[in-house]
């Protein structure tokens, strides 16, 4: 089959892929599937990731309770009999694997494989396009799901990328104000138009002003930038994973007696919840759109900084 | 006065030093005063400070409605009237200085000075060189201030020295049971005749296993370690400040979800409870004791690995 594949070489588009997935996972044909950060950052080492590349989604299933029907996927395959699953944190499993991260080919392909259990059929009035949205939408339901975010006053949304908008227009869902501070005014102005505050990071003095700070840079800068917004014993709710060994020094999260949540993967039913009330715009942040064998191209594109959401448009 | 004084040039005994007090505060003269894992890493250029030395200490205050009694002070001198102060975090006052640290000679002198309000009397019967332990005890007790250790079932202290033994001992007296995991089978020992269990770091393979981890080990291997022991979504107490611009990687915080909480300065009160009910062991980690004029030596000793706490004799 035809799909993107990650290897020592670099990223390459291979027109005849052989996947050698589980036995029992249900193949998918994908429809579309969208660039994240994540995506970037492995091709740069993160993980140490080699296979198909790709994990937000939107397919057919092709076998099981589902055969037919348009679904996405949660990416963490479990094995649902250790310690860690039976205590109820399966995406946590140490023997998981994880689509298009880690031992598990992913989405970029004309056929993803996943468990059944993972799969949840997308309802007909949302998109396509929406629909590729979420699981990056999940992983922002992830904030709320960990936080009681009426706790906090002043809440600060670090980055205006793609996962920083998402973060934002959730978490102005789930509470009655936000901030998202970053470095792009046409990416801000977006964000305006959805009734969300924002200023441009050399914008901003009034340090120390934050309960709460989400890193969704992206960045290695954005958690050193977050340690500036958020007062003494504040919040940083860390999003971002970069590629490398060395990090930031970690004296201020001492000095500041600040605390750091690390967020991941998220819940998917409020997420498709959410898209099918309309209470959210994803489809907006769709900025190119590219077909499998155009691997070169998009990737690029995905860096550019004018650039937000870039899709495969695959089946 | 005879001091200890760090500059550009290093770390030098001075005979005839000259400080620079706020007018309002009380001067103390020391009498002893320990050398902490902190004073080893301004030397090493943590904080840029320069000035006198050393933050743990007894005296005897000459001044103020404590005059003529043994005390020992809090290391924050806060303004008061900041928005940070108003919200009762005087410890993380933006304009504080902070005794032997920021902006505020230290204790390794003759005399010290410090706001009257800072000033805690020491009971009769808590020895003089127990009284030096109050102000790294209340680091320690800052730990059961901060978490309700109730929720934790397995604890794990990381690192055997002077705060580790400390924080262990503190865990301990709030909590049922601690583990500390250490690389001194001398220094674990000394645990384990107070009936706290211990490890030595390289025979443990039970990774994973903790749901809260102290790091304690002043070392910059000591976070990376801390993740490797902590269960997903666990708890990670950070205690450990280094000097130097890089970290680790942050990423595992993001895929095991941990949080992580800085912990700094205590409570005095319940330190100086715990000294004076003699519910906490702590001269017998004094090792070595040396004058102000043996400061080359005294340094080099505390940074020995037999060595716990170190004492100057001063007043």
């Amino acid at each position: 089959m035809k799909a993107i594949v990650l290897s020592d070489g670099g990223v390459r588009f291979n027109s005849d892929y052989a996947s050698r997935p589980q036995p029992d996972w249900v193949p998918i044909r994908v429809l579309k599937a969208g660039i994240c950060e994540t995506d970037l950052q492995l091709i740069q080492g993160y993980m140490g990731f080699s296979g198909v590349l790709g994990h937000e989604f939107v397919g057919i299933a092709e076998q099981g309770r589902y055969a037919g029907q348009r679904v996405t996927g949660e990416i963490n395959a479990a094995c649902h009999n250790c310690p860690t699953c039976q205590a109820g944190m399966p995406t946590h499993c140490p023997k998981r694997t994880v689509l298009g991260i880690l031992n598990h080919d992913g989405a970029f392909a004309e056929t993803v494989w996943l468990p059944e259990e993972n799969l949840h059929p997308i309802p007909e009035h949302v998109s396509d396009d929406a629909a590729v949205f979420v699981e990056p939408l999940a992983a922002a339901f992830q904030i709320p799901a960990q936080l009681d975010l009426s706790e906090f006053k002043n809440i600060v949304i670090l980055g205006d990328g793609r996962l920083g908008n998402l973060c934002a227009q959730v978490c102005q869902l789930r509470h009655s104000k936000v901030l998202v501070v970053g470095k792009h005014s046409e990416k801000l102005a977006r964000l305006q138009q959805r009734g969300i505050e924002t200023a441009l990071l050399d914008e901003i003095d009034d340090q120390r002003f934050a309960d709460l700070v989400v890193d969704c840079t992206g960045s290695a800068t954005g958690f050193p930038t977050a340690c500036q917004f958020v007062r003494p014993r504040g919040t940083i709710v860390l999003k971002t994973t970069v590629a490398g060994e060395q990090g930031p020094n970690l004296a201020p999260i001492v000095i500041d007696e600040i605390c750091v949540i690390g967020s991941r993967c998220g819940p998917f039913v409020p997420a498709i919840e959410a898209l099918a009330k309309d209470e959210l715009d994803v489809t907006s942040l769709i900025t190119s759109r590219f077909t499998l064998e155009e691997c070169e191209t998009a990737f690029q594109t995905a860096t550019a900084k004018d650039q937000l959401k870039v899709l495969f448009e695959i089946g």
